[in-house]
């Protein structure tokens, strides 16, 4: 049986429009004027954070339909997914666009995951396009997960803030035209790969940057040695929310094998917040986080010519309240794009 | 923009093998027979019943690549989810193969939205084998969406009972060759359709049938007309787990469009058990009743020739306890694939 890891795309899709969209915290970030809306309420009018987060999944998917000039007829498919219960931020904020829905759970991995499925489905069909999108709240995670913000529970050095954010990303196949709404150098996913679940052995859920680590650099050997890539052969190589500790670990994986990546790395974890001003302790995380990276600074450096090539991973924890309240470890996964634009591209 | 909803799949993959795994009330149901293994404790050797679930979905593969005389590296991707909050079953369960994951969250249409993408998956890469996986567990759902067992709580006449049971499908894509363990007609995933959510205005979590039988009836209809079909074109269409409260709601809204299904129709949640003999009210209901049947009913009868030509849809209710407390209604969603086999195959 043959087996793959890394796959070329025989007909790479590109990224027809995208947008994030973020709460209070967001706004103030590093990348907090690079977004398309920020509700410094954090309430997106609703009446509880779960809705509020639906609907931000909602808002943002308007700004990314509005940007590219489309509708929600053009879309043929919505890959999408949260950290809600049930997924039903993306379900509930989602439905009313009538656009055949995916949904999935990748914990923060979800955006790249998300990236990577409708990739394929644009391969198949390259006259078409669609949709995916991630979002994160942090007062819904943080009530779900550990305590109703309302406690002012204690947080530990290395816990990471959950992102009130979305990304919404609408990708083109191959024979979509060339849209005026497209600005710059376009930006293609010409390479993709799904993570391999590695068990970190940390049990620690305020501690989930180590719990990813692993997995990262699992997910970046491997498409450096199945992708004969070096690490220079990359403008950056994007992690999606390993912060503080958990980036610091991913280098030093990564040295024990031989690999520098320190000069080639960004995590959108330790780029969402600024840490100077903001009480964010290791950085952020959620699966808004990547997305709105992606979406606000990512792509739109590369339609600039900023970068050619970026091998982007997200990154994600599956774990549940549960699962560690029985005494389960916390499993990492990080699935990964090759983007491409301008002369690198395919 | 090109649009489609039912894709036609160039290289249709096809069944390599296929287990399903059940409980106790499982083992005395109508294909209690059919299946590969039942643990009558429900416990799978497990301390809890969550990491019952997650067990009882490693021994599921086991047994589906036992039968195809496979092993875990022959495997390039394995697409899993479940009921379980974060989808810890599938998550837990299954990271100890080793087979590059991805985390999908479809409620109780899972396990066709799973073979939907494997599929996807396969087309691009028809030298190459994957997995589909899905579960559910009664005592785990029942403590995360209801009351734990242990409080007896009289359950609703139009209440379903969540399965504890788990089906997995292998799939090659085309260019894989035939193997001696496939005995039998091959069956291939020939075409294939991504749903749209249904919002049912139903508000009652103790009916899941009626909420999704909208999204069940809408799919139905896309399906005939945009792939060109008469109802008589398939030798049965397979609902996933619409109990008999939702079937019959099925044949009313698809006789309102003219469409009469009822001697085609057969649905999963009114197949598992044996309504007579067993107190599970509306019917069976979970991930892993769609996934059970389909490996343990419908995939042996298309083998064997008795049926050539299936539309199978797995219907899911995309909700949370959250979700319904705050008021939301019960969204339906229903993804379908058309099997065939013998000399209607593609």
């Amino acid at each position: 049986m043959k087996k793959t890891n890394v796959l070329t795309l025989r007909h790479p899709p590109r990224f027809l429009c995208f947008a994030a969209v973020g709460g209070r915290e967001e706004s103030v970030g590093q990348i907090g004027k690079h977004l398309d809306f920020c509700d410094p309420s954090d309430c997106f009018g609703q009446s509880s954070w779960e809705r509020a987060e639906g609907e931000m999944s909602r808002v943002c998917l308007n700004f990314a339909l509005k940007k590219g000039r489309l509708s929600p007829e053009d879309l043929s498919v919505l890959f999408a997914g949260d950290l809600q219960n049930q997924c039903v931020a993306s379900s509930g904020g989602l439905y009313s666009f009538g656009v055949p829905y995916i949904g999935l759970y990748g914990a923060c991995s979800t955006c790249t995951e998300a990236i990577v499925l409708l990739s394929l489905y644009l391969c198949h069909c390259p006259g078409s396009a669609g949709a995916a999108l991630t979002s994160s709240h942090n007062c819904a995670a943080e009530r779900q997960f550990r305590t109703p913000i309302e406690y002012g529970a204690q947080r530990s050095p290395s816990a990471q803030w959950t992102a009130s954010a979305a990304g919404a990303f609408i990708l083109g196949g191959e024979d979509v035209p060339a849209r005026e709404s497209e600005e710059g150098c376009p930006v293609f996913v010409s390479r993709l790969m799904p993570g391999k679940i590695v068990d970190s052995g940390v049990k620690d859920p305020a501690n989930m940057g180590a719990a990813m680590a692993p997995a990262a650099a699992h997910s970046i050997l491997c498409f450096l040695r199945e992708g004969g890539y070096g690490v220079n052969d990359f403008d950056a190589v994007f992690t999606g929310d390993l912060g503080q500790v958990g980036s610091s670990l991913l280098l030093s994986l990564l040295s024990d094998e031989g690999i520098s990546l320190s000069q080639r790395h960004r995590d959108c974890g330790c780029m969402l917040y600024d840490t100077r001003k903001q009480d964010v302790h290791a950085g952020a995380s959620g699966c808004g986080c990547s997305a709105a990276l992606l979406a606000a600074h990512v792509l739109p450096a590369m339609r600039r010519g900023e970068y050619r090539r970026v091998l982007f991973l997200s990154t994600g924890a599956l774990m549940s309240p549960d699962s560690i309240k029985q005494g389960g470890t916390i499993l990492g996964i990080a699935p990964a794009i090759l983007l491409e634009s301008g002369s690198n591209a395919p």
